[in-house]
């Protein structure tokens, strides 16, 4: 049987891993920071009207511009963003390839502040981007004057802030983002792909828009839109940067059920938007039950809690997913993550994490080693 | 207002415009290679139904491995082919770009044989990959012996075969794609888009699989299932390929309505074969019908036809938009292609033609300044 290093490989993917959470199905899913909200019944019947329609055209190419799309995505962004502001693709990592495909590239930078989305450094390998990972405080956040030294020193071609950054949880200010951008001679990409889950009047990166050129506020419709399987990415830019991505994107990349869907979902930004409303509440009991139960756990503005002091994250692993739990183990030290699901599998949680602590003692012990609880 | 050449792009970008035909919407349109006839009834509303139940957990992460759509395509294809040996993506050109990301890049060389698919050149300055262009002979042909020698000077880490040809719709023998393969040192790819519109019984690459750990077969939904909307791009090959592409795809990178979509319409193979039936001879309709009007008909094995003697092209194209019918300019000299309609479109365009040939005399005298008519 042939074996991958029997096939002539790039030299610099040999003996590597591909991405991905296991495929575990189980009876609460909290380890992919889904949105575990069914869509409701009747935007699901709005969705399922326009499939119909887009399919009845299947036989033709989509609209490579998807024109309608970008209009539906500008009108929820306000911030008299238009549609020239505005590029999608399939996913929020098709959009991230995408800009390193333009603006990174063999012989070019992008900086980041690790830990964070483990996939940026896998795209940048993808895409022939050197990686560069600065560094976080100890509670997971950055500094404005931190994050433009690194800058300065570093000079990369691309900063990625994600904000709030996965997998801590922690918020960015926008005092960073514009520090970085002043520091920062190429492009700023601000990954707000839990922005919806902000504190209520929390302002964007898409309020410093205008003005500054070289700034992209990446978003996705999998988390807020429980739409993580339909994969629509986008962001919002001077019309220059999808100018851009025109020239790399894959012509027709985004299908004619992509964009049906999105537009649909769209139509129901309202109401999409309450269930956020309950995933916060939801995310808001995580963090005060683990609290409560001793651990410590990271400031989060997402839809997933960071929670530290584990003596034992693969035990606590473990024995949830013998309870049908499956929470992250994320390689940080003493850390596990969990997204918030709804109110009985956020409960399930709680419950099942009060029994752990009951059968193996507190955390308390092991927490106060490396940090104070917080 | 900032223009893309304000911003940081990379150098080997500046300049390029993007890839795509025009997106004008007509009575008639037969120019990009489109499968013009709608998905039959019972087929959209199976496709409608699995899309029901994929929007109902749409709010969780698709099947990263689409393991039932490997299963279906492999199934299609026959061949002794198991979903081992199947990989899929979002359209062919998604499928080369992960190939030049996995086995091309910087430093590394792809070879063709021009004139042929405009993408290729494209997916490779993405990926960062050197495009060397071959020859074809006068009948935008290639022999075996030809080929082979192209590649043992070149020594190319990927070869890309289009069989049939884009956009001269030219067959490929298979002992060109042996010879290709015992000559070169790398992946050779036979990009079989248009494979279903082959003659009856004429045997696809897929026969050469067996025992060719480094030949890759890629193959499109978008022609023979009117799928050109729904993105659905595979290919078949030894496992250890997919191994490869599992370290360069995206993680989720097929939707759940792609999946879905693309399995209820591959249960419907034989139906959706039968509208193959009526293109292939829609196409010989237009083969014998320039024939008579006097121009150079390439050989096709596509659902397109490509025609030369052409006095003047632009002048052709713009008196047929006029009424309302589009076909392409492909940048060939003296030569358009056109796609084959449904019945009627093909009687509208070879009536279009006669009435242009009425009007401004035979293309005989053109055709015999640069080729034999054929």
């Amino acid at each position: 049987m042939t074996s991958l290093s029997d096939l002539p490989i790039r030299d610099d993917l040999r003996g590597r891993e591909p991405y991905g959470a296991p495929q575990n199905h189980v009876r609460v899913e909290l380890n992919v920071n889904e949105n575990t909200h069914p869509i409701p019944d009747d935007v699901q019947a709005d969705i399922i009207a326009r499939l119909g329609a887009a399919v009845a055209g299947a036989n033709r190419y989509p609209d490579r511009e998807f024109v309608g799309l970008r209009d539906a995505l500008a009108a929820y962004l306000g911030h008299e963003l238009t549609r020239e502001n505005i590029w999608a693709a399939n996913g929020s990592n098709e959009i991230l390839q995408q800009l390193l495909q333009a603006f990174g590239g063999p012989g070019r930078r992008a900086l980041g502040f690790a830990p964070t989305y483990s996939m940026y450094p896998l795209l940048c390998t993808g895409t022939g981007t050197e990686w560069v990972a600065a560094d976080r405080d100890a509670d997971f956040e950055i500094s404005a004057r931190h994050a433009a030294e690194w800058v300065e020193r570093v000079r990369p071609d691309i900063v990625i802030l994600c904000s709030p950054n996965n997998p801590t949880g922690t918020p960015l200010a926008l005092d960073v983002i514009e520090a970085v951008y002043d520091a920062a001679p190429g492009i700023v990409i601000v990954d707000e792909a839990y922005a919806e889950f902000f504190p209520s009047g929390e302002p964007s990166a898409l309020t410093l828009l205008p003005g500054r050129e070289r700034l992209v506020v990446s978003r996705t419709m999998s988390k807020a839109f429980a739409f993580a399987g339909v994969r629509l990415g986008y962001l919002a830019a001077d019309p220059a940067i999808g100018d851009a991505l025109r020239l790399v994107r894959l012509p027709y990349h985004l299908s004619t059920l992509t964009q049906a869907a999105a537009e649909a979902a769209l139509a129901h930004a309202d109401e999409m938007l309450a269930m956020v409303d309950d995933i916060k509440r939801q995310r808001d009991r995580i963090v005060d039950g683990l609290r409560a139960l001793g651990y410590r756990v990271s400031r989060t503005w997402s839809n997933f809690v960071l929670f530290s002091g584990v003596d034992h994250p693969h035990e606590v692993f473990d024995e949830l997913l013998a309870e049908g739990i499956i929470i992250r183990e994320m390689g940080i030290p003493h850390s596990l993550r969990v997204s918030a699901g709804t109110e009985p599998e956020t409960t399930e949680f709680l419950d099942a994490m009060a029994r752990y602590v009951a059968r193996h003692g507190s955390p308390r012990a092991a927490a106060a080693d490396t940090a104070p609880v917080g």
